[in-house]
């Protein structure tokens, strides 16, 4: 047991000298993790060699010598599958990489030379730079820490919007059930399944504000009884008195048990075990992908990502910071497939994405966290032009879309604060997917994953 | 949490009055645990009503009245897939259930009426049965605890049969690692994956003993460092003093961390929250298989299994109860797949598995563990014929192969020993493999699970 514990101490040390950073890359499905953590990984391995970093002072400078791989400190959590991305785009025609499914990590040691070499520093410094990658969903469920499983079921109920009729199964057979009495397992889980199918329903007609998350992305879990619990719709409105007299073998007290379970066995943890120990974070974030799917979608990603910056809201009465304490002292929030509209709306992405998170943004200041938002594309999939049209100069993109075509196109305007009617009912923007361009040997093309570095880690490397 | 705390106590006072019972299934793949599972399941659902279970006191008797599914301690844990596995029998053509891939469970609860009802008993009474199913490779880890790194590598490499050769690709490229040296994160991820490539062909061509089992059956593991390690061939002769010198980042010191790593957080925890709460314990054996697949993976399996029991040996220096306290009060042993050979030859399968098994069955006899051999067939796939061949009457099987074939053929004499050379040369024997039988609404058709029951249970229910 020697080494373990030279390893740990060696961690401590490190910290103690503020020269290891832990920082956590999440965002909603299909937001973009993997293509940032891998275009990350990949821009400061080619730090100090080919890789553009101009925002970032330390690489600008030269001082950035690079990166290398080590080994993770937690050896039961999955490693990022950076290799894996990268073959997916050396393939021919180059493909995105495919999305991970839970937690994962990847330990990098930088090697830099201070700005203004200490007394007793050699040549250079050493950075670890520990890299998570986790499910923006896992944050939604938070606020179902600060219920009991009545409060929850009236939070999960009569949404009234077009998700309901994606339950309309589950609808039906939920209301057959009477919470008093005892349920045969078998049904149960089949009733379970039909909740499970409302949200995978939901999410692929895009909606976001899914609650429980682990549903989703059962892993391991699937087939256990923890994930197969549903609200109880009106069981808030019943008599507390009474329900804590039903037996434990009634549908009511089967559910909330399982809602308990859920709370302090895969929930709890999370935060417990990994999320307190994040230093920086940054939260991506499809705004295209969104404008491009409509009103109640957009509508629905705002709701959602109100709940999720919850977990970064260290407000001295959050719930958060109640149960534990957190310590993330710098977030970036990051509209993310910038390539996919023109250069001069990236500014309008920017604002848009501040305008949605306004009111978490000023909570987040409040509570003394710093934040900025930002656009960027962490691999870059076309190329900006310009075409004349009707005698004018216009911007344009040129790029090969997903099924191979190439295509030069101007997808529209970025609304800069939330779209209105006017803007939904002109249909102004047309999204359209690009595959990743064809790459040679050197670092990946990005738009502004300097500034995210400069902004995540650029104070470590001074 | 008062719910939780009642449901605990609940278990305990069950426990107490002899009530509950935790029995636990596993063999190594193919084995046949879910067809078994699912049998014993349906068995006791349909007691007393038309399941044949004459050789279950309880049953015959007219007292067991039943068996209901009630939800499972440990809402964690996979449930048993009890229903699909059904569905698959119902199909049209029938089909064999899919395997289990890791720990499951399910809980039924039995209503019999005593043999002597007792001065305070009801009418009825209740056992509550806990059912686990689980790999048998999870058992080959169990050595794995008593080894340092060095004595494991030396235990794992010059086996000197043809596994050897499915281990080349990874011969190769450990040949040019200096374990005093650093090595890449990323290349010994991928001299990992040769080697668990190695594990796998090993299996696929038959092969049973086989180290580290998680690397077969990685779930949500799958990626993380602590699958990432393999033995370093000769590495057991160094000196272990210079061995313990070497920096944290060199080859040696990363995959003995790892070693400890799956030793501590994989192998232990199984033992310690799962394992050692066993009541009772079934093995399954395929042993047609293993006959049919030739004399080294015979070999193969024997040693197997001889490792796979060492769990079960209580004796006093075992390693095993050394490191926890297991309380297994009564195991059976079963060959499989009976129904694949004529009904002559049950006796001779059960004489060949006692042999087999010798050594550790004396073992279990000296350590005071009853222990049953028996030969069964969860879900019987064929029907016992008569033919008429050259004058005399021969018995045969009837059934459809998994070609969907109607065979109608006589499979060989089973040797009551150790096959020797003779047999091999013979070729006496040729296993195939046949699809369930078409099924009626009842009971699922089987050999001796009944007598299984009695052996397992039958003790508990009168």
């Amino acid at each position: 047991m020697r080494q373990p514990l030279t390893r740990e101490l060696h961690d401590l040390l490190e910290r103690g000298r503020d020269r290891q950073l832990r920082l956590a890359v999440t965002g909603l499905s299909r937001s973009g993790k993997t293509a940032f953590l891998t275009s990350l990984v990949n821009q400061l391995r080619h730090a100090g060699l080919e890789a553009r970093l101009d925002l970032l002072p330390a690489a600008r400078d030269g001082r950035l010598l690079g990166a290398r791989r080590v080994e993770q400190h937690d050896l039961g959590v999955p490693r990022f599958p950076f290799d894996r991305a990268m073959s997916a785009l050396d393939d021919r025609p180059p493909r995105w990489p495919e999305p991970t499914r839970g937690i994962s990590e990847l330990r990098l040691v930088l090697r830099y030379r201070p700005q203004r070499p200490g007394l007793m520093g050699g040549e250079t410094r050493r950075l670890t730079l520990d890299l998570f990658d986790y499910p923006g969903e896992w944050l939604l469920d938070l606020p179902l820490l600060g219920h009991d499983y009545p409060s929850w079921c009236r939070s999960q109920t009569g949404h009234g919007d077009a998700r309901e009729a994606l339950f309309a199964d589950w609808q039906r057979e939920v209301a057959t059930l009477d919470p008093a009495r005892e349920v045969d397992e078998g049904r149960l889980a089949e009733i379970a399944e039909r909740y499970a199918e409302g949200l995978r329903a939901a999410r692929e007609a895009g909606f976001s504000d899914l609650q429980p998350g682990r549903f989703l992305l059962p892993g391991e879990l699937e087939g256990a009884p923890v994930l197969q619990f549903f609200p109880l719709p009106g069981i808030a409105d019943a008599d507390p008195a009474q329900l804590a007299q039903l037996p434990p073998e009634s549908l009511y007290a089967t559910l909330a048990r399982r809602f308990r379970h859920y709370q302090q066995h895969i929930v709890r943890p999370f935060y417990r075990d990994h999320f307190r120990h994040f230093d920086r974070q940054i939260v991506l974030v499809d705004i295209l992908g969104a404008l491009n799917a409509g009103p109640e979608r957009f509508e629905d990603l705002s709701r959602a990502l109100g709940r999720l910056m919850q977990s970064f809201d260290y407000g001295r009465r959050s719930l958060l910071s109640r149960l534990f304490a957190p310590r993330i002292d710098r977030l970036a929030i990051a509209a993310t497939k910038a390539d996919h509209v023109t250069p001069e709306q990236h500014a309008r992405m920017t604002g848009l994405i501040e305008t949605l998170l306004a009111e978490p943004l000023k909570d987040l200041h409040f509570a003394n966290v710093p934040v900025r938002a930002l656009s960027l594309a962490a691999i870059r999939a076309t190329e900006a032009r310009e075409v004349h049209h009707q005698g004018q100069r216009q911007p344009a993109l040129s790029g090969t879309t997903l099924a191979g075509e190439e295509a030069l196109l101007f997808p529209g305007e970025v609304p800069s604060r939330l779209p209105d009617a006017d803007f939904w009912a002109r249909q102004g923007f047309t999204f359209t997917a690009f595959r990743p361009l064809p790459r040679d040997a050197g670092a990946l093309p990005h738009i502004r994953m300097d500034a995210a570095l400069d902004w995540l880690i650029g104070d470590k490397l001074q």
